[in-house]
């Protein structure tokens, strides 16, 4: 599991296949076990109350553990996403960014598997916990 | 779990404390097993391509489980979500709105579970099936 | 999604796949969603205090969805569970069987999903729901 | 999260409270995230083929978070698991033991949550991941 795609590499593809949302998140780092993400928590992404979404969660997991996946077997834009199970741990407070941190668990040759551990940047206790799986689609 | 919470309560709720997305959703039934919730969906729901996208889904799994609650027990406005888990069945086509639909499995003292099949409109096999637990805050 | 299995054929599979649990199951019927499965409760599917234990009622959700599969595409012995999403809703009491209603939610080249409704036999309320991911191998 | 039992008082639990089950298990350490739990793999917990069954699987997962849980908040024998949440990510080969390493990720006042990775012994790629919930009963 060797990463093909460096932070670079990686932070192009999220530009071109998801200018919407690209300027929400940073790659912090590509690491051993996957990579961390960064989301940058502004108004958009909070509920009354001042907590950060539930879909914005769900966001952050998805495109987390999709890009850990594209780091190790290169850009495959039609990766699929099968499955998602969530625990909502905490309440994510407004005005700390996210940080999302993947380890890759199995890369198959028709299933990815990754999960994603969520913490409000500075704080110690993770806010969510996500596993996604991916059903990479045939060489052809 | 008789509903305690009509069609206009139920709406005026989603308008009152989710008035940044009340206009993507209308509630089509309360029914005998929770309620039937429409998103309408637009141009901002989908992904490139022109499916819709995953938060998005996750998005109407969470509200139609969250207003088939309150339909049963009042306007509980601090229920939490605490688990999800999401089964992506089949890519929803942009152009369609999406049902979901609500069966009410548990309404305990602490914990209230539902479940959710979400259709294209007007189209058989489901695209997505998710299961959702809320934490229901102790009465005081 | 015609069944290509019978309850006979599927009795048979049964009993030559799964030897050493083929007693504790009965198929009680083929339906347009899938298949109703029992599981006849015993002894040794207790915990103390007299509840059906968990590792019991995850193995009636296995081999439920599973076989609902294969009534519909047929024998195929290796079919291989990829994910697996269970909510425990009430205590299942000794003493009534277990009846596992299965809907079987996709049906794809490499993935087949689908979820079950456990209920206590004589029991309105359910006592656990679980959906069910399987990677089907490739012909050849 | 500091141990309030250690692996002694732990072991006394398990034979006491899972007694039909007790000796399938050893606990290996009570570590800063939460435990490593040992199944001892036997003949009982096969699948025809030769790998350990789903439902042994589960049971592992199960036990070893209701250990770890107990490790911190003391022998409350009444936690119920609520939800359970699998990935099956390689087929554990017969003829190794099993480690699950358990991580706690939330000691609520109601809610108790737990992610497992499990590993066969010797070998390095993690066969399934779990996340289970449990419901705390209120103190009285």
């Amino acid at each position: 599991m060797i990463p093909v795609m460096d932070h670079d590499a990686l932070r192009l593809f999220l530009e071109d296949e998801f200018a919407q949302v690209a300027q929400d998140f940073r790659i912090e780092a590509v690491t051993s076990e996957g990579i961390i993400l960064r989301l940058k928590v502004a108004e958009g992404h909070l509920r009354p109350g001042g907590t950060v979404s539930g879909p914005t969660l769900f966001a952050l997991a998805d495109v987390a553990v999709y890009l850990a996946i594209l780091s190790r077997i290169g850009p495959v834009a039609l990766a699929v996403t099968t499955n998602a199970s969530i625990d909502f741990l905490r309440k994510p407070p407004a005005g700390r960014d996210l940080l999302g941190e993947v380890r890759l668990l199995k890369l198959g040759r028709t299933l990815a598997v990754g999960d994603v551990l969520i913490r409000s940047d500075g704080l110690d206790d993770p806010v969510a916990r996500a596993s996604m799986t991916y059903s990479i689609p045939p060489k052809g």
